[in-house]
């Protein structure tokens, strides 16, 4: 039940460890505040492990990555793994430069990941890059769309089972998956595309949801995306005309806020394949 | 009176140096230029002193600490002695690495600080690894409560003399206090914990206020701490009920940005011990 | 047109590097959007070449340098300048450090900069440390005002005559010229330095309305201009009385998102010199 998972959140406060990118940190941090989690950002190799150490979940994004801060996610998930906490990848921009689809094929071999979120190209860019997983062939998609559904299906769970890890590749339609079951997702808005992070956000989101849903990390992960998705058709429907991103941004947070699990339950679109 | 404090601010524009954490940053400097003040970030080495001797306050928060920032911190912090500039020591997260406990000791000793802001769990750290402050003892309080007011205020102002700082303990109360005085301010809305970044901004605020008001600087301060506070209660009046902590992020910092001396005066809850 | 110049940049959503401030990067990744772009930032010198080389253009921000990315910025710079892709550079806080002064001078002399963009300070600094630029003197000048308006106006002219870049001085009346053509823009409000950033955000959206319009370069660099003051205008008046900072500059991105081409030539006021 997303009720449950969401409940979960609210009850337990998972603290983050984000080691996450400066354009849209404090998104992050916000909005983990909002769905009931608690940030802490932490990027120096000399603290990684300590910072680690007190949190319940990680979460690692790529999106401004440089030497330093490569070196503390490499010892911060390590730690994570050793401690047995949620680690997340964002693999953001995988694919646009040598050293993000490289740092990101580095992370999946020396870091278990308990979920990878990304969209479609990440995803490619990262199944060119990485042995594990060369060969999981999504075909020519740039997108997930009813007409490739079968096969990007196909292609989450081949992911998921040469990783070992959670899949969310987030688009038009979302996926979520592990090796066995898909969670097909239907919500949000094409405009979401429109302000900076909110995959960003949903890293954060999905962290906070495994970690306080360890027994349950699928279903938790199905819960995050469609909590993100849903806030965003809500926070749409309450936008004015002369409103924009800056407006929609701050209205999605705040719908993420306000959410409830039986609100959750009710707006969520998904079929399970 | 806390309303020439406030005036003082707005009629003079003291230059805030910020060398603060890339989360919150940007609402640390709108939060300044709403308060009056003005802001400006700069964290490498090579630029600090020059950056220092500009402005008229300095303003140091290790919330996202790295060995190059520190170095900085350190320059920055020793060039404001040197010139005497308001210092202000924000200890985010003292207690929860060692990096984070011992970079706020070694700030302590080698800076001389104007006023030091934090929550108990960071004071209780420094007090655990200061030579200055060790044996100035919170006992098992984690928070500051009616039950152990009286025991909190000679707490800050133990922790006053052995540091010749200005202490700003904030919580569900919040104490400011130097060595023989103890404002105790009732303002403040539990919920503005769901914001990432209000100590910060305070720090901020607090530094600007003890900047334009050199000669008052323990009432400056806790005109900085009522203003934080008294701006939470009021934007939380005007938060609708599909609003969350983005929107009552903003609202906050709006009231302050159209916050009064009249306003401040009427609205400041506090007591002097 | 300016119509055209806007229209442009929605039809071709052009991709822009930014190596930009920590402070205001949220708000400059979310105006690109808005504007019709869509942005990314990378700042490590080992992804410099790559990202410069899949984006239309490249925004130097140097409002928190670092050794680090001061070295991004070079490589990143010459890279733009070999694949001729638009550069600007935004010489945040020139003359506040040597650091600063130095390394905007050093970026000057090493890339061939498309547009400049800074107020009159910042560009005084720049002529004082800058070989090709020394002798270009804008008297005692700290403001573009209707007193030293042809003054400042053949100082623009030279300034792009020496630097062979657009220069863009923005104030109270903004300039943006050529070494024949300057265009004075009176669009814009007081307040709007009230907000952090609304610099920064104007040189990411002159990036993208260049990189959009590359055989008017002028132009487009002067209707960016104009865009942002009039979304200045719009938001102004639509601020209710409690509003504040934080609200206006919500309020400028959502008029910048739903700004279309006839009400950018309705709403810019400029002549031309």
């Amino acid at each position: 039940m997303f009720k449950e998972c969401l409940e979960n959140v609210k009850s337990s406060t998972p603290l983050i460890h984000c080691i996450t990118n400066y354009v849209t940190v404090n998104d992050v941090a916000n909005v983990l505040l909002a769905c009931g989690g608690s940030p802490i950002m932490a990027d120096e190799p000399d603290e990684a492990e300590d910072i680690t150490a007190i949190c319940n979940g990680l979460d690692i994004n790529i999106g401004t990555l440089n030497k330093r801060t490569i070196n503390s996610m490499l010892i911060a998930g390590k730690k994570a793994n050793e401690m047995s906490k949620v680690v997340l990848l964002d693999p953001v921009g995988a694919g646009a430069s040598k050293l993000r689809t490289e740092t990101a094929v580095k992370l999946m071999d020396e870091i278990k990941f308990d979920v990878i979120r990304g969209n479609v190209s990440e995803f490619k860019a990262l199944a060119l890059g990485c042995t594990s997983t060369r060969g999981v062939d999504a075909g020519s998609a740039d997108k997930v769309s009813n007409n490739n559904l079968d096969e990007m299906v196909k292609y989450a769970k081949d992911f998921a089972r040469s990783t070992h890890s959670i899949i969310a590749i987030t688009g038009a339609i979302d996926l979520v998956a592990d090796e066995n079951t898909c969670y097909c997702i239907r919500n949000g808005r094409p405009e979401m595309c429109k302000i900076t992070g909110t995959g960003c956000q949903l890293s954060g989101i999905i962290a906070a949801y495994v970690a306080a849903n360890k027994e349950n990390k699928l279903e938790a992960a199905a819960a995050a995306v469609c909590l993100m998705g849903y806030a965003g058709e809500l926070a749409f429907e309450r936008l004015a005309p002369e409103e924009g991103n800056i407006a929609y941004r701050g209205k999605i947070i705040d719908a993420i806020y306000n959410m409830t699990g039986e609100m959750l339950e009710r707006g969520a679109k998904y079929e399970i394949r």
